[in-house]
């Protein structure tokens, strides 16, 4: 937005205080899930720092620069506290939370012991799920049903006793389960919310599990965020159904590991003109995310989410001799040596002054879920905020968290990770009737 | 700058017209400066891109996203055209431009030969220098002086001259020259014009030879931008001369190479909040400039510059837990076979969530002076564009050009080279009364 | 061999010395010929030094340390030299060297223009082809044929033709061509030279293109070396004529680049009892050859020769603690912006003292042919001097020079490239009667 | 040595059987020495295995290929169980040997936690200790003394003293203690064993403490070796000792990390005649050993071991046009984010074909007293094994082990990791009586 545009701007209403329990619940209860829940108890017992984690750890400077504002998000908008949270999750293994976190690998064992009483507690309820959409996996606590409309039905049923039992007065809904075959957007099927649930009364193939949950969640008024790339809510009848029952959505794909980095250089690049021939990106990881990704075709809608970050940062429509022709490759090797600890070698070749070539190197040796947990803590609390302040529907401003950030239709994904920064906390200052920055500081000089 | 205060900033002068030569006179004429000048005239003549330099490459985006008004930003605002430059310097060596780029090794040795009969006029006048503020070098191409004064007298006096031999309406001067031992500033000396101007006569130690260059340019009414790391016209009393005779100024060291790279990286960790453990920073070349680095008191005055960067972005008095102890190291080795390409490699340790390490390492094959000769040109261009706007003392919206910026004395550095970008831009949006961007964009929405 | 088994060794026939001309005859004038055959005229012009190549540059030393015997190895023993070769080539393009070299992009245009008279008079003759082998690849100048058979025997025409209108004495040929895809051994076409003459006739697809020029030289009583990974000449049948024949042949593969390191590397390990976890290779290349390993059966064929260097290196049946279940990964990537540059990224994950991790992680930036072509030389050159030495069938003292060696079935082929160092200089040592290199040394002390 | 030469080595004595207890006496208990004892304690308990160590895994292959005989070394020649090791140790802080790992951060805490009531029994004996020989460093745990000699006696008393106390049959003492600064070789003192013990006497600044440690082992027949760069034993007063008292010796410098990576590397790059122009190392490194080499003149002994290897493995004076004017930068930095894991970074430029640049980079990411306490190990019970064969003075079969090894004055020291392998396993085969192994092989052909 500009500044004098400033009259379309929808002026913000006010927030609804986050008063009670707050559920979190989480679509597959895997390395990211059990991460994520251990984490937020270890931060609730005084054991650890939830580093990585906006709502928790980030200021947000307000004013002018000689003013010195600079309170913490978590002060400055309402957000619940950790003490709030609870947990529930679903997973095609029936491995409570503390069995499930030591087959992950990802946190020591020690820690593990230590949360063993609270973790053993969280049991995943059955699964919606159907193997044709992740090959290489087959789990035992999964929901028998007639069809996909009965599957949704009794997800529904699974929400409300949540809610009910762990008397919540909000929930939030994460897909955290594993990344599921590429499907092509079918119109026909995904065009409306009825066509869509006809679809599902048909046991249409075009109908992934992950849309029975977002559908579910919809249809209880619950926000959802989902973390892997499949199409799942980024669906005209889901984003219909949110916008009618006005809960935010976003997603797709937690952006962590190497794509996070390549929003960094990318603008980087960018910001000086300097041009790209090429980017090699390979991954090696060794974890079930990992061996689920090694078959083609959950691997093909990685990629297609991995790949289409670079085209939209670089502009290459505005900038072609700079960025036209570049050769852009992303691969993903399961390599049992590394565990959970995913890592990436990219090499970058770029092109600067009269066209001399120049290379980076990048090897980033991350932790996949040790990345992925605090944004999905944040995710839970910042969907629950737009909800109490009446946002509905895709909330681009999240696309700070997304490698394929959902977008109003007319739109571009933003993937300028400082963009999206900037974005996300002038949404905030937005909503608290603050001045938003420009950056132009004039005013400090004569 | 936020919204309300809008009313603090200046409202932009109109602009004189960049109409007759603009003379670009360089203060050593090494790498860097041949790199940039037969760059310029390879461009005149169409036989390369000037890559990396946003004058002449960037586009600028102006109203909503939908509006789709991205200019060039020459088109833009109204700046001096490739045609219109003429080049001068001064060098403590004799060698013409064509044989000083023959010397520094950065550009191929046939396109040198094609430019040969052009770079061949390009004769460096004769330098003040004096080697107790560079010791590993020693030339003879330099004028003896009583004192620093009269040196400074007569480089006004080169100045004059050259600015009548090429007929130029306008003149700016860049440092391109060596960088100088460490001085620590010297208030008694440094604080006020008439203190300077009495040490130089003085012959004081603390007056540089790059002072004098800055001095003589200020006093001609002739914008000046440093880039090395040297003091030179960080100081008061040039600020006072700069302010005075309506002259744009910044500085310094251009922001190339390795901290090119840190300021992508560093903010892209704080804007995930991932804490820091190290970065530990090294590098190989093998130019004079190198050479030059090698003395232990030039590496100070670099080494300086390039470790205050990290401080700035991370602010570790606001996250104490993230950023406050880490270890931050940086290296220069001299290594002749690297020659101009300078090679950097970084390793960093950082922190994810509850304390997890992982670690970054980023290999960069860059050549130096291909990256730096764009900024010679934006600079040039630049500060004719600020004077000619009425535009005086420190350019802070320069900043994004260089490792150390200069700031108004009550402000931090700004180093997150994405700010410094949305600073410039911005600027440019104001002098010409275009909106600035927020990045809120919550009118595309309901 | 040991000493005591002395007896049981070969004396050593006399050598027939290397008069007259060598026509080395390459098969595909690619990257590999055309960087070979323009390398050995540069040097032949004073030009350029034959680097990589041992039988240009290396001594070799002999008796004891404090002797100060080490003379070159073309001194020591009889060698044709550089000024008597002589090339051809077929290829199924009918591009000139001068004109492949070219498009090859791996040497300096300057140097190619220079030597433009001299390359462009080699001519490929029309090539025995089929794209069935080779399915990324089609060209016209090819041989039409009834049969396989008839092939062979066109081949066997070019050849004489080739002796005499060149004046040959001897001559060598060398597999330059592209990787065909992957066949399995076929016992019953390969397993004598009758079946396969019979499998030639009845054209059966168990015989490929490479099979053809191995038998044809093999008839010819021409050396043969297999410089790519395919079966070729390493099959009974063809084994058995060289034998028949008095001609020596080796293969399979050039050991360059990547796998060069792994046999420098994993010995390494071995010698100092480091355990491995897993090992796991990139590559990225952009030339003819990168296109044609882009096909997934011509890559497995170049996948089987990579992957089985570690097995014999390591010895898990020997080590089964160390080295059984290592996880070993090997990808190459179409990669256009690197060219003939083709570049590695290995990740080594090796285990010491009671089991702690360490990571190992070689970024090889290296230029395939540029490692290549000095081999071609040596094989040349070597295998003529075996074949005057009375020298038949596999010859294992040249396994330093591939990625496969051929080995006499009883045996394992020896992978470690500082045994197959000793391997080779013994072998010349006990051609000349010298003394075989233990490295005891014990007579130097007390 | 050679085939021919044969009778001019020494017939290998009968070797004295290792029967009742051998003890390991440590100078220094830090990073290595307790890595070292946990180590071997843990491996007598079955809970780890002795990895990195030739005595306890390796093989040595006997006869012919074909004969598959491959004993375990330990099988083939007569050395000390670990269940026969006892241990003890000097150091300047009083700290036990359980104390001294905690400090030291290699092992995990679990594993020591485990070994607390074993290692918390090994106590340091006071220090020969002088402030002036290691700058970064002060301890209480010192004896006091009037002079060197005097300190000699008290450490020739300790070591009887132990023996007594421990019912040794042998001992062995190994330097594992700080490096201490650069002395040059001063012929004066070092020349001969009268000087040296006079030069004790008076007190001279040319004896170090660690001559005074090897001096008191010798004088009481017990074998030495020098884990570090210090001269120490190398001089011919103490070599002269160790032939009189017939006590084998070796160093100096464990050959761990980058430098063990260099010798692998080097001479594969020679073994293919490719050229180098320039290697850069650099380690970062953050335990006491770092902050001791942080100090410029114990890093000058360190430097000074380091940087020959190359000059060696590469013979210049040979092939002057491929290794002559390389560029051979050395650095260590201290980086305390690192802790033991020492980490190196390695660039490597080489030449190939027609002087064709490539580069190989290699960061080595490993744990430096992981690397080093299986070479303790080795060498403990190798020099025990040497004494019983009745060898003495310089072991140069050990080189294998070290950076800078001992060799006799009028040899230059082997380098090159599989000559030195091949020269120990040689060893031990002479030892036994069996065949040496040549890897001529040309038995199995024909
Ligand atoms: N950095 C990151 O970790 C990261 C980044 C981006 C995206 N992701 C995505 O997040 C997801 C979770 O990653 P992870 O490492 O935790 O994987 P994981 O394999 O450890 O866990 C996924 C879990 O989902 C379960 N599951 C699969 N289908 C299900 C279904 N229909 N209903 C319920 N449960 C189901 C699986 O049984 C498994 O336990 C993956 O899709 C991954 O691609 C992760
Ligand atoms: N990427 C980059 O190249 C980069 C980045 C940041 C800063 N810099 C700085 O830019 C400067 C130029 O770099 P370069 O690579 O061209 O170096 P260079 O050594 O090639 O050229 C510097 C020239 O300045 C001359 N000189 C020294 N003192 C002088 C004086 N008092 N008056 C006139 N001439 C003098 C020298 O003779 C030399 O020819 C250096 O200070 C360098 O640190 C360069
Ligand atoms: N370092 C190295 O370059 C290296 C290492 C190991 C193996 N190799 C192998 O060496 C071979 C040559 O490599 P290159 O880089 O020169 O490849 P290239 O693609 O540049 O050249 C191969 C040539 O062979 C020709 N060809 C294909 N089939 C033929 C046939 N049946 N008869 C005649 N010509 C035929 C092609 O037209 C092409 O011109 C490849 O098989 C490659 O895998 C190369
Ligand atoms: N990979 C490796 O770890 C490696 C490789 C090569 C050489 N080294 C050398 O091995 C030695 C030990 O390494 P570390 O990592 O164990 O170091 P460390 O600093 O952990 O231990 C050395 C110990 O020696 C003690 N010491 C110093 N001077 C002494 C003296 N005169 N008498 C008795 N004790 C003394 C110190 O107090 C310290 O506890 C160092 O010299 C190091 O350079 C180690
Ligand atoms: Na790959
Ligand atoms: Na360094």
């Amino acid at each position: 937005m500009t500044e004098k545009n400033k009259t379309s701007i929808p002026s913000p209403a006010p927030i609804a205080e986050p008063t009670g329990k707050l559920g979190v619940l989480l679509v597959g209860l895997g390395a990211v899930s059990t991460t994520f829940i251990a984490g937020v108890e270890a931060v609730r017992r005084g054991k650890a720092l939830p580093i990585g984690s906006l709502t928790q750890m980030a200021c947000i400077r307000l004013g002018k620069r000689t003013e010195n504002r600079n309170p913490r998000i978590r002060d400055f908008v309402p957000l619940a506290t950790l003490d709030d949270l609870v947990f529930g999750a679903w997973d095609i293994f029936p491995d409570s939370a503390y069995e499930a976190a030591l087959h992950a690998g990802v946190l020591e064992r020690s820690l593990i012991e230590d949360l063993k009483p609270f973790l053993s507690k969280i049991k995943p309820m059955p699964a919606a799920f159907d193997r044709s959409y992740v090959k290489r996996l087959d789990g035992r606590n999964v929901k028998p049903a007639a069809n996909k409309y009965e599957l949704a039905e009794q997800l529904i049923a699974d929400i409300e006793n949540f809610r009910k039992k762990h008397h919540c007065t909000r929930l939030v809904m994460i897909w955290c389960a594993s990344t599921e075959v590429y499907l092509e957007p079918a119109p026909k099927h995904h065009g409306t919310l009825k066509a869509f649930e006809a679809a599902m009364k048909a046991n249409h193939k075009s109908i992934a599990p992950s849309m029975l949950y977002a559908y579910a969640a919809l249809k209880c008024g619950v926000p959802f965020a989902n973390g892997a790339p499949n199409l799942t809510v980024d669906i005209p009848a889901l984003i219909e159904l949110a916008q009618m029952n006005h809960v935010p959505i976003c997603g797709k794909d937690f952006k962590t590991g190497q794509t996070f980095m390549k929003t960094l250089i990318a603008p980087g690049l960018k910001s000086r003109m300097l041009g790209l021939q090429g980017w090699y990106s390979t991954n090696i990881l060794g974890n079930r995310d990992g061996e689920v990704l090694d078959d083609p075709e959950s691997f093909k809608t990685k990629e297609e989410s991995k790949l289409s970050v670079l085209e939209y940062i670089l502009q290459p429509e505005l900038y072609p001799e700079l960025y036209r022709d570049f050769s852009h490759v992303v691969r993903i090797n399961y390599y049992p040596p590394r565990g959970d600890n995913k890592e990436g070698w990219d090499n970058i070749d770029i092109v600067g002054w009269l066209g001399y070539p120049m290379q980076v190197k990048i090897n980033f040796l991350c932790r996949d879920s040790i990345l992925a947990a605090p944004l999905v803590l944040d995710l839970a609390l910042f969907l629950d905020l737009a909800q109490r302040a009446g946002m509905r529907g895709i909330q681009e401003w999240l696309s700070f968290y997304f490698k394929s950030p959902m977008v109003a239709p007319q739109l571009y994904p933003e993937h300028d990770i400082f963009i999206q920064l900037m974005k996300l906390k002038n949404t905030l200052r937005h909503l608290r009737g603050e001045d938003l920055i420009t950056h132009l500081g004039l005013e400090y000089y004569d």
